[in-house]
């Protein structure tokens, strides 16, 4: 399953016809794939469609507006073209194509990401890609960290601190291992503190709700007690090198391994976890303000840009 | 914690504060909650924004375009007002307020509506509403049903086959028992049968995946035979009363139990998965065209809305 560097990727699905439709991205196999997406060698996916359109646009300024990207009129002058949604109607996620590049969004939770990370596996096997790494832009809650500060993931674990992917399958529970690739992710960090000093290396807890699987006590129930989420958020810091707390890279990282691609994940935390749980912080106390908020989730887009750019 | 049918809604968490920021929904505790939101007494979610904005414009419509909606220009001819999305700039939901009604999307997945579901229980508890009823209208795959046929849950199943929801809170798993409320599911199947014959009320498998957990053979990985999926499906189907599969009514009906509001789930099945995987087809076998789909994903939509009106 395993595909090399320069060879073609493909697939181990047995079950895999040469007609296939990719429903909830609105393409199929009728839709001159190969043609359209062949030379596809980076995937960038993020939670929201307005920050992954907008990386779209940040890129294709910055590469230049390559001619083999997806818009809306490849008769206007470069500058003037618009980049199109490819999911067209179907409505459930965002995906824009420049150059060598996809990005999508994945919306919130493993769930959510796994839907779309299926479709656009099959993608680049019907589109015979090679050699495509995928990289989840994101943001997340910090753990000892000044918030506006990004984390590369090395492993992600569930929230059960366990370092793999529990993925049921047919009505039986697998785990999968979760970690990044370590090239990518040395990479994504050595061009990252060409944009800030505010860069680290750590493992990160996914978990598949915001609220208390994240140790948070202000959703609507709370089962636990102050002091046990203090003594969570901590062993998840001391013990296991938890650097941050989102929702989607056990999943992210465990199918990437899986097929056989190259993964990486960069966030940026935009609250210290060990001091509060919400994410804006309360007006006045400086924490999150809504301009500070949008220049902290444009870092990790700043950095996947250049980091492309630049590889 | 549970509210009854005239006493003001409020949950039991002693953690939340009076100042609280609804961070995914981009509203919070200064935005005049009560005033805005207390007459709220149905909220309805499903999982694209498109299909809940659609939903809302027919509700008002339907409810003769009542005043007590969020609209862009209340000076304006009452036909002429469009209603906006409450949730802003926020970026990850949409939702809308008609008359009583709010209508969110909840993306795919548990993880997914769990977030908005939390925030939604926090702005009816700030709001002060009352005898509040959630219901979900969604799309899902049949078992053993016509393509067309609508299924009201009783009973939501994981993909292990248990009945409950399984939530990690502060790195341990508790399970929540995931019914929906039997006054409801009568009522909106009493609702239903006066819109089309191919209704039944039936038990739902809720998975955290579209493809393997739904025991799909056609996506992008596949760790099991056609054999061992067929046995799943009909083990569920014959053995658990299970009528359809969807992603999000574990997470859904657990929550709404544990809050203490009533809950029911109303979907269409695309597709019957005991004959087929894909939901759109093949060209050609007549299954799932477009205007078939979009006639079949009004159901739940018409249903609901008629639901509303009558009670």
């Amino acid at each position: 399953m395993m595909a090399g560097c320069n060879s073609t990727f493909r697939l181990a699905n047995p079950y895999l016809s040469d007609k296939e439709t990719l429903y909830h991205l609105g393409i199929s196999t009728d839709d001159n794939l190969q043609q359209r997406f062949g030379d596809v060698k980076y995937i960038c996916l993020g939670g929201k469609n307005k920050r992954m359109e907008n990386f779209a646009n940040l890129l294709y300024r910055d590469l230049g507006y390559p001619e083999n990207s997806e818009v809306d009129d490849a008769s206007k002058p470069k500058e003037e073209r618009k980049l199109i949604d490819i999911t067209g109607s179907a409505g459930r996620y965002s995906m824009f194509k420049v150059g060598p590049v996809l990005s999508a969004n994945h919306g919130i939770g493993p769930a959510s990401l796994s839907v779309v990370l299926h479709e656009l596996l099959k993608l680049i096997h019907f589109s015979h890609c090679n050699d495509v790494s995928f990289i989840r832009i994101g943001t997340s809650g910090g753990l000892g960290l000044e918030p506006g500060t990004v984390v590369i993931t090395d492993t992600a674990y569930n929230g059960l601190l366990q370092p793999h992917h529990a993925q049921v399958a047919c009505g039986k529970e697998i785990h999968y291992p979760s970690v990044t690739n370590p090239d990518l992710r040395n990479g994504l960090l050595k061009c990252a503190l060409t944009v800030t000093k505010q860069c680290v290396i750590g493992n990160t807890l996914s978990a598949n709700d915001f609220y208390e699987e994240q140790a948070r006590l202000d959703g609507a129930f709370c089962s636990f007690s102050e002091d046990e989420k203090n003594a969570f958020i901590r062993r998840a810091h001391d013990e296991y090198g938890v650097k941050n707390m989102e929702m989607e890279s056990t999943c992210f990282t465990a199918m990437c391994l899986r097929a056989g691609v190259k993964c990486g994940v960069i966030c940026v935390a935009l609250v210290d976890r060990l001091v509060r749980d919400n994410v804006t912080g309360v007006k006045g106390t400086g924490v999150g303000t809504d301009n500070k908020l949008k220049e902290w989730e444009l870092l990790p887009q700043v950095i996947c840009a250049k980091y492309i750019k630049e590889n």
